[in-house]
């Protein structure tokens, strides 16, 4: 291959573009193109792109391999624009968030004699755009691929060696399969993170409120921060698996507030604390599964989460987080029994 | 006052230490005292206090002033554990979450020879413990303080000279005032990412879909993973103040689910990017705060939201957003209205 094209100089757009670059297989030239001429050229001098024409045409032509990474939405457009303009064998890739729409898209829109494998590289950052784009930011991610209906071997071996060149680990999936679980895990966490900020944010106590807000505010908020318009795209095209996820974390919000309700007794607290436990459990070893890039098929720290039945405190705070509640709850009952008038005091 | 003695060496109490041995104010005395003796061990060793004697009284006695700084059950018990050790006007003071249950406990177990101020620094970190103690956590934190009934002048002046030390902004409130707001923005995240957790662990398809989790889940995850004793110790002296604000957030999700329902429309993704569009933007204003420091009094940053009749496509984006929303759903209509079989393609 001797032309890639980049759709889309973003975070990722231009990550991708560094990566490529930098790697230099055998001369590769990388043209890139934003609807933004100013990202373009930023996308040059940060080494992104060879060069970024204000043409659509002159970056698509020619190329063996156009990646499109644009919000979901402009993927559609981006296909229906280069859709004349390909030559034939040429493979299209994407690095959308919902695979499903894309999918269909590509069918629809792509002519016979073009590839499209669907991508989606499970990496990210606080910060977006070609400012923050970064090589290194795929090293050791998962990339999931999803070969089209009309993709042959070949197309899908030009998209593992991209895929390869980046540092990252593909993966293999269904379209459905997913976006059903980014729905879950990707998704649903930009619908907390914006509620948690609607729901402060109108309260009328807001501006008083706010000065207490720290890290944690600002880690669960983060999401939040992120483009409106990636956000909304995805939501557009994952609506089913997104409402399902919502109306699950409701289900989860009113069984915390039902624990904590009843925390003010020792029973409830231990329910309480025991739920508080699993997460955090599920959380760490998720983490460290997570933060080691470990693969599939070691099991080794997968170990299975406590049954419903058995609360935390037995299973691993053990004794001591049990004689703690017993402790605190036995000494608030005897301190109720002998409340009293408290005396004034002095200043 | 020539000595200090901090009670829970953890990341806040050696934090606290460590800024207040490397200020030295005239050759001051830090003692310090954990549950856990190698905590102590490594807390001298990490400079946060001059010696950690197993003995509480050793540690207490004699001091000017108690900070504990243990999760906030936990205060309970220090304080009826040291009552009887405090000399005469000592200054008792403490760095927990919750603030009305603490107040409470200092009028009914500490003697009316000591203070009590209440404190809460607005700073944390993702790692806990006296390892990740840090003598600049506090650095332009506001530093909340509460002083309980009987404390006079020089007691809070006391504290207030700490809070200096410590390089933080000293915030005063009511206790109840400061526990419906931390209700909102730093104990509503806690339950936001535990449900996020708890609802995705325990499906069937975890083990599948943890593998797509990525930088989005890891943050909003990332009070999950923060201490269950200390989060369970917040939601048993908060409960009602915490129980309003899973409330209020279930009530956004089940907005943000419909309008996710409805963004199929235009209509309906003009609702939900405004809706995601208020709450970037909200979001954004309060970091900017948060992140250069500003003073209470400093209101330029502090731009009114737009009313909730207006989108954000109208005041935020502007009329890109509009046409772009314009321009994908009347291509949707059209092509719903030609569609037709789609040609098999060969691979």
């Amino acid at each position: 291959m001797d032309k890639i094209a980049i759709i889309g100089l973003g975070l990722i757009g231009g990550s991708i573009g560094m990566a490529l670059k930098q790697a230099n297989p055998q001369g590769l030239q990388v043209v890139g193109y934003d609807a933004e001429p100013e990202v373009g050229r930023k996308a040059v001098k940060r080494g992104a792109v060879d060069k970024a024409p204000w043409r659509l045409i002159e970056v698509v032509e020619g190329a063996g391999m156009v990646i499109i990474a644009t919000p979901v939405l402009s993927i559609r457009e981006s296909m229906e624009n280069i859709a004349e303009m390909l030559s034939p064998g040429c493979v299209v890739t994407d690095t959308g968030s919902t695979k499903e729409a894309i999918l269909g898209w590509a069918e629809k829109y792509l002519p016979k004699e073009v590839s499209f494998v669907g991508g989606h590289p499970m990496a990210g950052k606080e910060l977006s755009g070609i400012d923050n784009a970064d090589p290194k930011l795929f090293q050791g991610a998962r990339y999931v691929v999803i070969p089209g209906k009309g993709a042959g071997e070949s197309a899908v071996k030009a998209v593992l060696d991209v895929v390869a060149l980046l540092g990252a680990r593909p993966y293999f999936m269904h379209a459905q399969e997913h976006d059903s679980y980014v729905a879950a895990v990707s998704h649903l966490p930009i619908l907390l993170s914006a509620a948690l900020v609607s729901a402060t944010a109108k309260s009328p106590a807001w501006r008083d409120m706010s000065r207490l807000a720290a890290t944690g505010f600002r880690d669960v908020s983060r999401l939040a921060g992120g483009d409106p318009v990636m956000s909304l795209d995805i939501c557009v095209t994952n609506r089913e698996g997104i409402c399902h996820w919502i109306g699950e974390a409701i289900k989860e919000l009113e069984a915390y507030r039902e624990m904590v309700a009843a925390s003010g007794q020792q029973e409830g607290a231990e329910r309480l604390g025991g739920a508080l436990g699993k997460a955090w459990e599920a959380r760490e070893t998720w983490l460290t599964r997570y933060e080691s890039k470990l693969d599939d098929d070691d099991r080794q720290t997968t170990t299975a989460l406590p049954s419903a039945g058995s609360t935390m405190a037995d299973l691993f705070f053990g004794s001591r987080l049990r004689e703690r509640y017993t402790k605190i709850f036995t000494e608030q009952e005897r301190t109720e029994k002998e409340r009293r008038p408290r005396p004034k005091r002095q200043p």
